[in-house]
């Protein structure tokens, strides 16, 4: 890109003002630099962690980023918090239970019919599955859900191993121990991606004993994001999904 | 027990001088303080940790120790250490896999026909079963060895758990992320006794991670021991033997 | 059990949709899959963790629970919650320092004349104790409490060892340093289960310090829990208490 | 599959002998339990981890494997004990550098064209990006090393930011710091496995500090293994090659 | 000094009782020891750590110090207890961002025309930033903002990269995996000082991740102050600008 | 002392019962254990530590102490539950700053002239401090507050290091980096007993900092005790002085 | 001493040159500045921990200090550096247990008849034990040593109470779960100096658990050492002793 | 920088090609990217880390480095390793103690008159003291060696504070307990750069515990390098040495 820019340069089609603006990829809100870039760096539009910012803050960021793309997501963000951004962006929609704000229309065909299976070990993990669970959708992923199929009565889960060795990714979530994703992991063909929970109490030193349970993991295949980061899981996950579409793109391309 | 010394002084059956002498229950030899009441005490004789003292200690101390009961048990006793102790007590044997050194002709009468299970995870944790295995049956317990069961493979799991279910006690031994007590836990209906090992590297930190799991487990019934401590699971399996025995002969008693 | 099910599918007895259902062990209310299984498979009836539960997902849970078994037991629930649930549910009990919940009519036939000793170090110990205390109760053992004997005073717990002595299991509840468990595991010849908690300041690490020491006991018997884990400790003295009766009936049964 | 052997059994196609026979997936030889059933349940064959098995061991473990499938990968493995192994199976090669022993003529048809890029911050992190390039290559993918680009020579890694741009996944391999991942993840759409390595000092905590850095990378896209695993990351890259072949093939079917 | 003191006392020129009292630098108020030499020992005045202190305490300090030296800064108080003292201390001013109270016409000249570039990575590290940033211009040093430049898009930095290039010193304040500093470090040749912030979930641990990410930097002319330390690093900023000025001051004079 | 009474009890002076009584030397309120002869054995009266007992339950362990001995110490006692135990028992009185209870006329004779010197570093420190100061108080012992002379202005340490040379024994109490005690221990030649608080922020962990620091002291003469434990040091403080008197006593009675 | 001075210089009786001379109290061997003013500061000579050092540092710091004052104490010194120093040095003594180097004819006049309890748990703690006992013979106290009383089997403690309770300072010495001080502390009436050692395996961590337990010990009169610091032990004990002395010595003064 | 590149491709004074080249600002060894850039971003040139770096590699980076720039430094290069090189490169010079390897004839002009106080606590602490204060000497600084001045005897660091207060800068190195730098920084007006060491034992945690010192010192003007990183202190102090140059400079031409 670089390249293009300097070869344009050249030829005397760009102005160095303009290279320069062409490199000026976010705006400048002063408390935040909004990326502009990103969706056609990364793929999807930048997140916006909602935890520690006020709502103005939220609902400066939201503008900014819409006059180029009106699909924002914005994570970690209260009932209270929430609301009053609502009011200011009323073509949002707000998941209590994810605590996640998203554009109610925002494009979510599904790129292709696999799905992603959202795992989790037990009732107090909900909320970070559902935050898995609402980011994938969000991002245009199918989402299975099996909740509560923890290792303790580990018949539950092999009573819906069909369903999740039929994924194409799976999101195991996982609080206390943290066991499951190691469980799921030598049943199935394809990634895991481990999210330890901080719920427990005691020697679980809120997520610590799980996610060490999970980066020691016998079983291969299985990699591992923050403790209750949901958002993370389901990122990765519909970046792999992307990849597979693509994948499948390049194929019909070298066919036809 | 006091009361009864107290009792028998009361009763002139027993000097102030005799009464002391009961209660000197050891023999010290300077740098040790052998304990000639643990038997009668705990129920099994004084067990002498070898890791740490030299063969001329060891041997002091068995042969202080044999004054009163032949049965002696040394855990974690390298194998150079032991031939120097069997040259001077030809009546032990050595189990080099498990660094025990035991009297050769120790009372092995199994007391019951109920059996404990030593389950483990994975080759490595090898070493550690087979203390426990060991310890089990000098302390006159059945035992039955299910090794190389880890989680990854759930399928080795399931095939042996029969044979798990229908034990006692089951002893788990197990490193890396020590995801195995959890599952054994959920699937059986007596006590299961967890043993981190410090196999595993990076984020393992030397057995930390599988001893977290273990006991931040969600499976309800799971104990834990100290990491790599195989004897001390064994130890408290063969109490509970012991105490099962004990049940079935007090009812027998109730019977007649 | 498997071989069964394909025995009676083989000979007819059993359709493969019958035989899969009689897999299906659970109720599956979405946010949890309740276990129908349990009680056969572990002896006791499933546990609810009242912890980061709603009193409706509680609720639901118990009237589905019920359906197959009344006895219900739901532990760290708060007394505002229990009282939502004790309206909904009211032939359940709560008991307010051990926050448990239970079926008041739960068959508590303590089930051979042996007791469970619950020894606690302080005073600030007694929640953890109680926790322990009532769900051994309810899992129908006999209990006797020996409460504020820590190691500052040995004397006081000199005095009261004849009776932990003559338990068939103790389980020692200790926070501070949990000194407790090594002097109680030197004095008893049945297996101790030391359950450390986050009683303390400084140093104490929410109960780290006690969990270590606890651990590293140089007493040999002792097996730990998780940091006020007092159910968890519970439930396994329980489940040695039944080993007892077994043993018992299977020696009667040898006898006839 | 336990639907279709079910009503194999119950068409008389198969009898109960031969059912059970069919989920006994692996073959006991004491110390382990060799893993058949690994490359239809998971795609690729078990993967021996060397650190801790003898020789002896390792070469029991291969000719078991190699009776149902020739490719069979060792890691983590001593020159000293590859030798020893080479002499038994001399249609093994070594890897000195990333410790890795594979079976020569393993079926390495890349499946179809994209690479992984492995990327590494410093000269030291070499052996376990060479651990990560080798595995990937063994299991069939194609590898472009991009090595030396840490974070205190920006220039470096933006110079082959093309490269990395245009693979399908990246695995970024750090020590020190670690916040290598985090620079590359926000320049990259696909996803980023990250590998802390133990290389570094002092505060470095052998590792612990770039695993804390990967884990709260503020950059999406980006999931962790456990401290020097190369293998595990490679497996991961590895799983999602094929799944992007896979939704190739998909479409193709879906368009015939 | 102290041997100036020692001339003077021998020549008569001070008395026993007047030495004493010259090394008697501070008033004692009890509660506190208010250090009137800090400016003549230390170049600045003494610094109030206001958390942890009452509004009273804080006001008698001021009045103590003010009584030598009247531009006293009064770093970590809260808006209410900033309100009581301001009442008491009208000629003062208080920064609710930086949460930092100083004497409203302290000296602030700027001594020399370099200048101390802030560098934030996001916007929740902005208190952290706002308290280096107002402290070095109380202490008398211009300052330029960049904030919201992690590396997470490395493009906003690379942008900004002249403005931080130019500075004398660069003061980077970053959370999560507190990378920044790294990729600032290489870019630079002026010393950087990294302050870790509290911001971030999960393994972050209160800033523990990102504190050792900036000890562990591969960058050379980095250090590190305590988390949250924004008043800390600017302090050192100020103190090495004040070097440069004297520099130039020497120099001149060695011309003159 | 058993020696005698199994003397008694041989002459008939002591029936079995009796001495049996003799050794019970605590009243059981059942929730606590309260220990009567803790000042015959400790040389002080029990010490209740308040926090986590409710009010009601201090009020009963102080009417049992008192039935024995009047003088009793409550530490770490709100002001809220202390004004209702003073309800209960006027005869107490309150320390705010140190959070003490104790008895009005309790025996403060110092037993001599030496005193305790209770030096903390800053002001921030005190509340630990005054626990430490009036708990030497209360055990008879003369106190000498040197507070505020933390080292980052060493000469207000030094113009006090007089008073603190002439005391017996040192206190010294500190947070933050808790560098104090190696700087005191260095220049006095009697016992320092080192309480580090957990006053501070970052990467002070909650005193852990300042606890490792005093623990690593350089100094000779220096133990510690637990974080924020000031009643801990005072205590042993004062069991120093006894010693110092009854050493006096006892060259007495060795001169006459 | 600083006012002498000043008053010695103002009377002309000490010169500005030999006033600084005076405060010279060291001798700079460039790697070292060796402390003459030490006894006279500290009331014992400097101690110098041997490791570290070289054979050829020890003996110049050797021969520096005795320049002055002849009775030097080297610890934790090899046997083979001891070797070298000794040759160097023939008027010392090396005892090997405690690796402690010492003037022979060092003047251990034992001050009172007092003695210093060296109590410990287990026999692997013996050289810490020894360590402390041989220092504080050196420094001239009578000592009694009670080795291997741990609190597994409490009668051997309890048989050897009176020695332990008659003693003036008891210094406890524990590895493993280090519970011993605890219970010594709540059997006697004088200080306890509690050190925990490295003994021990798995969750031990290198004495830390043994350090918490000591740290966090509900008994009254503990203080700490560092882990394994037998010296600083038995140097605090010492102290102790000669306060006693002096408060006889006092009280003398006073009478006569 | 790129705008001049952008503004010279504009001009046609620079071909696309060699405005690439010029962005191409280092060479690829294949196990290294060696930088040359590295003088011109940094001002120093590229500082080899010898650790983990075999002769070969180092000898390879130091013959392609000198292709640009003559003055190169590696540190922490064993004896050994460092012969090795030094055949191969017989320009270059070892220093054994600071384990450093330069070119002999490097441009060692000290740039202005004033120096570095490199300050250390103790004898052992010296390899780290001479590794920053060789690094200084090599990168053109004048240097004051202030050694075994710990706190413990607080005199000897009061007697050499006048050399401390008049450097430019002082970089303190200290093990144990690092308290130096605190007492170091309350006595100066220059920024002190502390350097932790792994000397200790114990709770010393490889030099954890003077770590968390340094951070959390109540001084200001303190921060801090990774434990041992002496070179890294020391190049830190080089860069605001140059600063002070450079501000001389620019005020020179200012005044012209």
């Amino acid at each position: 890109m670089i390249k293009e820019i300097l070869k344009q340069v050249q030829q005397g089609k760009l102005t160095v003002a303009d290279a320069e603006k062409e490199l000026a990829t976010y705006e400048d809100l002063g408390f935040a630099k909004v990326d502009y870039h990103r969706k056609k760096r990364q793929g999807f539009s930048e997140v916006v962690f909602g935890e520690g910012k006020t709502a103005e803050q939220i609902i400066s960021i939201i503008k900014a980023l819409q006059l180029k793309d009106k699909s924002v997501l914005v994570t970690r963000i209260s009932k209270e918090k929430a609301n009053q951004v609502l009011e200011a962006c009323p073509s949002f929609a707000y998941n209590e239970v994810a605590k996640i704000l998203f554009w109610k229309d925002s494009d979510q065909d599904s790129f292709f019919e696999g799905y992603i299976a959202i795992v989790c070990a037990g009732t107090s993990d909900l909320p970070v599955a559902e935050e898995a669970a609402v980011t994938a959708e969000i991002l245009g992923c199918k989402v299975r859900r099996i909740y509560d199929v923890g290792v303790a009565g580990i018949h539950r889960l092999l009573n819906n191993i069909d369903e999740i060795q039929n994924a194409t990714v799976t999101v195991v979530v996982a609080g206390m121990e943290g066991a499951l994703p190691s469980v799921v992991g030598g049943l199935v063909s394809h990634p895991v991606i481990a999210v330890p929970t901080s719920i427990g109490y005691g020697a679980n030193f809120n997520g610590l004993s799980a996610l060490l349970t999970m980066l020691n993991s016998c079983s291969s295949g299985i990699s591992v994001v923050n403790i209750d980061n949901g958002f993370g899981a389901a990122y990765n996950a519909a970046l792999i999904h992307r990849l597979i579409q693509k994948g499948a793109k390049h194929n019909e391309n070298a066919l036809s």
